[in-house]
């Protein structure tokens, strides 16, 4: 029995190493069946292991979740509760920028039933909310604004430019015009 | 000649009235295959017709976007420059929101050495450039902002909610805040 958990651990570990590679280089589209012949085992196997293409997006992107959520936590001992919401807004569309397919994940509408640890969505959301609240209550931020409605203008602009030939520059004049709004000089 | 003519006029009609079909159902990753199968013509007519995803797609939306330059020209004589712009920009979210695909289409970077009538977003982005230029003019948006900033917002919240069991309510949310920027009441 024990032999048979380590098999499968290492198979799935080989698995999602295959998977890595494979979204880096074809973003959320990447061909299952493409990662199960580069893995070397049947399609079987690798839906035994991720029953959907999210929950294989899900694990090839836990860690750099991991990542933007303890920023989350380091950022609210900032000093300016506003500018540490933007700078991890920030960081989130640059992580979405560089690691294809993230944000198709984050673009899955979160389920009222999943565990946030269930969810690469819930986790970012509940970690940005955290920074939300705080600066919706030193009046830095609207009150009516939803950590939901930050994200799906991040994810946005992280997949309107995904095919620009330079998508970092346009995706952050894009942000820097949500953060400021449309409106005159000064504002 | 003209008999000739005449069929591959039809023949092309054909087969865009079922790739209209196939992309309101599909979206943009509506089958080539599928669309020559369903017209009873080869993979080969369809490509002859259509050479690329982008020149089909295009093609399908072309009326859509018609519509969308006409209501810009018609807001031009709108009394209030920034209101016109934010109507029809929120216009133009619910047109991508309505059509499957056109977002797709949008978030294609233009290439500086096409017409705009060969081009979806050169089209819309010339019609909102109008638009933007007299705002500007008024003071009432800042002059720092490009036509291209304000597509990449409206095309990122269409793609970011289209999975959503209800995109407009959150799409409508997202978009009111971008307007209004991420500030404190009274902003």
């Amino acid at each position: 029995m024990t032999g048979q958990r380590s098999d499968a651990r290492r198979n799935y570990a080989h698995i999602l190493t295959v998977a890595e590679a494979e979204v880096a280089a074809q973003g959320a589209q990447a061909s299952l069946e493409q990662i199960a012949r580069t893995a070397g085992v049947g399609s079987a196997t690798v839906r035994r292991h991720f029953p959907t293409r999210k929950a294989l997006l899900e694990a090839v992107f836990k860690q750099r979740v991991h990542d933007l959520c303890e920023r989350a936590q380091t950022l609210r001992a900032a000093h300016d509760s506003h500018s540490a919401l933007v700078e991890w807004l920030r960081e989130l569309l640059a992580y979405s920028l560089a690691a294809r397919g993230l944000a198709d994940v984050l673009s899955y509408e979160p389920l009222q039933d999943e565990a946030p640890q269930d969810s690469c969505a819930l986790a970012i959301g509940a970690a940005g909310a955290l920074l939300l609240r705080r600066a919706v209550d030193d009046r830095s931020v609207r009150a009516d604004i939803t950590i939901d409605d930050l994200l799906t203008l991040i994810v946005g602009i992280a997949l309107a430019t995904e095919s620009y030939a330079d998508p970092a520059t346009q995706a952050d004049r894009a942000f820097r015009l949500a953060v400021a709004g449309l409106g005159p000089d000064g504002t």
